[in-house]
């Protein structure tokens, strides 16, 4: 009987997972190929399909199903009761959300977003400022609704970054914020006779010409052509799902390492995608677990891999310079030092390897404030820009290129922002095991081979799928919990290296 | 009362109409980006929502609602009484077909279809018998559930083309059949000494070349690039609705004109949805009528548009030697007495105007005895053949050329093919209606000028919609039923202008 209860719970549960497939790629679709003016009716389609997932996600069948498998003689298996509490986590946390909520949610969201493109052109947050107050006020209510035991920034964090919370970031943060201030120090010190010039990467370079290079970094990460593919679109993402996974990627004529390093990142992302257990599919085990380890894949590829030195000795010469004949007149070192130079940035995405970090500190900085109600949303800009003159020794002279660069809060996402920084604590701590298991890593690399590099990540990480929750996925595969020291070491290594500081 | 019952039943019909079209947007997908491993996954979601869909069109609450529309105090106008009646039909059709066969049909057709693309690249039939048999199977078990009192091809026919009947066709198709077999005949005496060499046509043109006069051709149909776009597929269709309309076409590097006359015919289907009367838009009302009204579209735009003698004279020198300049070397003259030579082909897609509707009159003869069961999935590659030797002299000498050739009947279309010809009676009926209103319709076609033509046909037949069935809409435009003698004066007035015979 309770194999018939979770069977039909599966079966529930898979055909939801398909729909979200099916909206995914409406979704996709939107970013790629649509003719602008089909956005009205797409947008009232995925309106639908969202009230009938939503609905089924809620359905007292769905809720009646969870019980009967939670109850003590199930006699369900390990993976099979993991599979029921991770869905029971989804279900309490839909069936929580009063629909008005959730609809007033939806439309609040996309209208600031909206309003958020415009005020960015205009550089205008006032533009923006009573729509995102709105938002701010409903995304708190959403946390309540959720659970109005435990603070509010905590419950939002646990949906991108399950079991995570602002203490625990603080404590890696804290460390991570010091060991990476001291670190730019060091660089801007001693290449401050002969600092980097990163424009010379601009060079103008044919589409033609960068999607043959993406096309070498999908074949060299090993993303299956039958099961993958690549398009482009104004911003970057990933979706898809287990045979369909599919990246986009944004070519600029005059930024041809803008596409390859976002080739990568998503690169990284769809392997993961690709790779979650298969005989879990469509089951909650058979999912990604959290941002934090997605982004731990997408800049293992983007960072770890494709801006290794010596990787770069392959690749530069290989497929950068064979693709790009520009490029022949810039050499491999000169390459390696600009790739990797440390230059702070007004804007998170252009960001470096090095101060990225300080731009996801300071905004979770700001974000648990203004949760909290410690800072108002008419704040917001000033203390943007002071945080971005303390830990970045920018100023911001619009808020184009300050608070209004990234379209996260204005889309009510609020505590995602962490998540990047988790990636880079994460696999870095990845990194140090697996150097263990192999430690002429960087001899294949050197050589223009990742499969063994892929294996690992496959196995110790992708194939895990959601069986346990990021923490005690980083304590399986390392033996210990996170620990920020992994990334500084890696970073000080790597810096040390190149520059020879 | 009445009113409310009407608004909520539209409410509910736009939403059917929202997921439909979603649906037909992933299959969109399937055929021209989808990695082709996606395809079990895509079959299993593309089946939810068929399911989806059919509960939603069978549900009591609709019944309901059309039960209190079709009151006799309803107070409805002319149009929304229109409305129920189409909603009435197709809520009568869905509530007979158990939503099991629904679901196993979707899943077998899509299963179908993809073996199918296989098999003719393998030119191996029994790679996809099996599961063409086990579809045919579902198709006769979904037309008797529709109405096991007519016949099972009846059955199935009315719903590409509505009130039409196998015996209907007889009588246009038998007088066509004579009519076009007495053209060949006399044709072929004419060029007896000279025979016409279609293969000079077969210059290589690079795709891109191919892709700006497929462009061109757009424009020239006045197909808006905000909602509308063009893609490739092995096989060319139209998808999409409203602002969001979907062309696709094979570009062969050795057959230019292959893909020039799939982007008219696309296109003229392309037309016909993008311009239904927008008022009634997600309504029945709204919806293009049938299947052969709509291939008087595509068929205008391909045959008596895009092959007309005196546009070509404005089309070839303007656009097809200016884009692809390697047909430098073949004047006018020669190329409309080629495009439009009349050479049997194995190949229904690429038959001239005149030999095609022999194609189609065997396939229906073919699908009718399939349907009956006088003959079985696995004798259809042997009638075929004999049928192609009887009717067009042409021997067959594998099934990629042969039985596999169209994709219909593994989609799960049978009924279908009828309508390709039906456009043909339809469109020269219309036409003979349109000389009277644009007696210079030809000279504007000289100088590449299609607006008036398109006025005319988006006036007289695409914003008709569905406010008429399609013979009533032929007695509308025309003041007489439909009637195959147009056609063949059309095709002898043609020929004897071309050929002097």
């Amino acid at each position: 009987m309770a194999n018939a209860n979770y069977n039909e719970l599966s079966k529930q549960m898979k055909e939801i997972k398909l729909l979200s497939y099916s909206q995914g790629m409406l979704y996709w679709d939107i970013r790629t190929y649509m003719p602008s003016e089909g956005i009205e009716q797409r947008g009232e389609a995925l309106a639908i399909l969202g009230r009938i997932i939503h609905e089924k996600n809620t359905s007292k069948k769905i809720g009646e199903l969870i019980s009967q498998c939670n109850k003590s003689d199930s006699g369900l298996g390990q993976i099979q009761k993991r599979n029921v509490e991770l869905w029971k986590r989804d279900y309490d946390r839909e069936t929580k959300l009063p629909s008005d909520l959730v609809v007033r949610l939806t439309k609040q969201s996309t209208i600031t977003e909206h309003k958020w493109q415009e005020a960015k052109q205009k550089q205008n947050f006032e533009m923006v400022e009573p729509d995102l107050e709105t938002l701010v006020e409903l995304v708190r209510e959403r946390a309540q609704a959720l659970d109005a035991e435990k603070s509010m920034y905590d419950v939002l964090l646990d949906e991108y970054e399950p079991k995570m919370t602002a203490a625990g970031l603080r404590s890696y943060f804290t460390p991570l914020k010091e060991g990476v201030i001291k670190l730019i120090k060091k660089y801007q010190d001693m290449v401050a006779d002969n600092p980097p010039n990163i424009s010379i990467l601009n060079k103008n370079i044919p589409v033609d010409q960068q999607k043959q290079v993406s096309k070498w970094i999908m074949n060299f990460l090993g993303m299956p052509p039958n099961r993958s593919r690549i398009d482009e679109a104004e911003h970057p993402f990933t979706t898809g799902f287990a045979k369909d996974v599919r990246i986009t990627t944004h070519y600029l004529d005059d930024d041809p390492t803008g596409a390859i390093y976002s080739t990568y990142h998503e690169g990284g992302h769809a392997l993961y995608e690709l790779n979650t257990p298969e005989e879990h599919w469509w089951t909650g085990v058979g999912e990604t677990v959290s941002m934090g380890i997605h982004e731990s894949q997408s800049r293992f590829c983007e960072n770890i891999v494709g801006k290794n030195p010596n990787f770069l000795k392959y690749f530069y010469p290989n497929v950068v310079q064979k693709y790009m004949p520009a490029f022949k007149s810039l050499d491999t070192d000169t390459f390696i030092k600009t790739v990797n130079a440390i230059i702070p940035s007004k804007i998170r995405i252009y960001a470096d390897e090095v101060t990225y970090n300080l731009h996801v500190i300071f905004r979770f900085e700001i974000e648990q404030d203004l949760i909290a109600g410690k800072i108002s949303v008419g704040e917001l800009p000033d203390i943007w820009n002071t945080k971005m003159e303390e830990y970045l020794g920018m100023k911001i002279e619009n808020n184009a290129e300050g608070v209004l660069q990234d379209t996260h809060w204005y889309a009510g996402l609020i505590g995602y922002f962490p998540t990047y920084v988790l990636g880079n604590i994460y696999n870095s701590q990845m990194l140090a095991t697996m150097k263990k298991a192999i430690p002429a890593w960087e001899d294949q690399l050197a050589l223009g081979d990742f499969s063994k590099i892929r294996n690992w990540l496959v196995t110790n990480v992708q194939n895990q799928g959601s069986i346990y929750d990021p923490i005690d996925l980083i304590k399986n595969i390392c033996n210990e919990p996170p620990d920020t020291k992994y990334f500084l070491d890696y970073l000080n290594e790597k810096y040390s290296r190149i520059y020879n500081i």
